[in-house]
């Protein structure tokens, strides 16, 4: 039995050996009026479904599908639909799947800080109770308005990672204040700081890549990154650029090896440090209240659709290419991502492909 | 001797006893080109002098004369002042000595974060190790810069909270953003905040007093907040105001008392949290960084010249009266105040008067 009745993807059937995961079939959801199915063609590799696969944020539910950077091809279109999608469109979901779109937050293109939002997976049930599945699979079935239209300009395995991990930079970027005349910093350099760098140069703002070591130079000066800093081989050098940026951007995995105290002096007054940050449960930042003088700190959790618009509108204009290596989607593919995403070994971040080959 | 050779000021002479200060008389700093000497005749009490006189802030000095919130006249002008300012003026002086007036902070008008500041006591000495002194004495001496002209129409004894306790909610709401269509909290109904309503329903804003309890709410809408919320009384308040406030300045005394992430449900996405507070050494905030999703926080110190003057403007336009309650300086007037202060029995705010009486 399979697509409508069963989906197939690559699951984590025992979160104690989450690193291989196993092919299974899974039910969809109930078609809602507004649902649309999509037959997937590409699923980014974002640093969430490992957190999520891992167990970092709460045991790993049994049978879990990860993965919500997908594109594919609308195979059917609810009788409620109203966006204009319709059967054989490119579409992207990604990492949410609904919200309750009436509330203030969702009318005022927020609808990624609505109270009511359910995520692509890992996080609350659906209404009836049936878990979400990512996009490690041969489709996915979700409301229309978290199914994007791709620029016709923008490979798949390129468009991938825009819709999380992309969106998830390009929201502080743009809400900061990113363009010409702004000092931006990204501070890690890994799947989403590359992609912040591309952006950052992109919205015309001068760009500085800040990673612990000097081994991301090269690479963040071949993305267009204007100065590199190395914040632990680099003594001083909070000093060196204190007073000088107007945004900063913390892609970094983790917040405790960061100091926060040291990343405030860099600041000018009236500055922005925008954590995109999602730490394992418990983690907390710590401040001494007046080394924020003058300073605002806050997290951006990921973007909504309207920012996602805007950013395949950058991306397909500027002909931006973010650093991607593709994988064969199925159970070695999965594996392999998922252990090279440990190791941080992905330059800069995967997209798993040939969808149609392993689902049939 | 007295002026010019000396000043007299009522100091805490020993850091032990400091609710009883003595009278003393003091050298002033050597005169410099564009400094200026005031004969002080009202000073408010901040919370700040009680901060400083109690050791708060590491030991109190030696024969420390504070108050920041000082008002008098010019009599004496330096050679290369050039704002205009002359003999016979009336002008406050803030929590700020002097500021390089060089740095970009300087150039921008942000000289409240300059790197080289010297508060008006309290802080680091002089370039030639002068320990500076406050305005609960007969006279300062200091640049010019900080000698701000203070409209006819407010008198001394309300114009001088205006200069630190005033400027200070000031600044958050001016740069936060407080005007028509805003939904502004004050958190914190003191000698601060209770500024905070009356200033921020002057610039236009929906105006909520925010306290723990509701001995606060009569006098909170007297002085025209449009609602009030006690926090510790009103059950399941952050839900009722969920996603509520465009801009929250806290004012309370401490920061370890307040529930941030209560206090972040209430905010609407890109809401700001600004925080004047300006606590005991070692206290820190801690956050979820969960919690901050689309919000920031952000600590706010003083206000600049600019800032004051406009906020002036503010006060003898609209005709903003503080509740204040004058105490005649002396030793016995500064024992008071700092006792009253210390049992939170001001409404809102003491302003020290009769300096003439008292220093001859």
């Amino acid at each position: 039995m399979s697509y409508p009745e069963q989906f197939q993807g690559i699951a984590v059937t025992d979160g104690k050996d989450w690193t291989h995961p196993k092919k299974i079939s899974f039910p969809p959801k109930k078609f809602d009026d507004r649902d649309v199915d999509i037959e997937i063609e590409a699923c980014g590799v974002c640093g969430s479904d490992v957190h999520c696969a891992a167990s970092h944020w709460g045991p790993v539910k049994d049978n879990q599908v990860v993965g919500h950077e997908i594109i594919g091809k609308v195979v059917k279109v609810g009788p409620k639909c109203n966006t204009g999608i319709k059967v054989g469109d490119r579409v992207g979901v990604g990492a949410q799947a609904l919200a309750c779109l009436d509330c203030n937050r969702c009318k005022e293109d927020h609808e990624n800080y609505c109270f009511g939002n359910i995520w692509t997976y890992g996080g609350p049930t659906y209404a009836d109770g049936y878990i979400p599945q990512g996009g490690y699979a041969s489709h996915i079935r979700v409301h229309e308005h978290f199914a994007i239209p791709i620029p016709e300009n923008i490979p798949s395995e390129l468009a991938a990672p825009l819709l999380c991990g992309g969106v998830t930079v390009f929201a502080p970027l743009l809400n900061g204040g990113a363009g010409p005349g702004k000092k931006v910093g990204i501070v890690g350099i890994g799947g989403i700081g590359h992609m912040g760098i591309l952006f950052g140069k992109a919205m015309g703002a001068e760009v500085y890549a800040l990673s612990r070591t000097q081994s991301k130079k090269a690479d963040s000066l071949k993305l267009g990154a204007d100065h590199y800093i190395a914040t632990v081989e680099d003594k001083n050098w909070s000093e060196t650029y204190k007073d000088t940026f107007d945004l900063l951007v913390i892609c970094s995995s983790s917040l405790s090896q960061l100091d926060i105290d040291e990343l405030i002096k860099t600041m000018r007054i009236g500055g922005r440090i925008i954590s995109i940050c999602a730490p394992e449960i418990g983690e907390k930042i710590v401040l001494n209240p007046l080394g924020l003088l003058g300073v605002s700190i806050e997290n951006s959790g990921i973007g909504s659709r309207k920012e996602i618009l805007q950013l395949l509108d950058l991306v397909s204009k500027k002909n931006i290419k973010p650093w991607v290596e593709t994988l064969q989607v199925g159970e070695a593919g999965v594996n392999e991502a998922f252990e090279r995403m440990e190791k941080g070994t992905a330059r800069y971040r995967f997209t798993l492909t040939g969808f149609d080959k392993e689902f049939k």
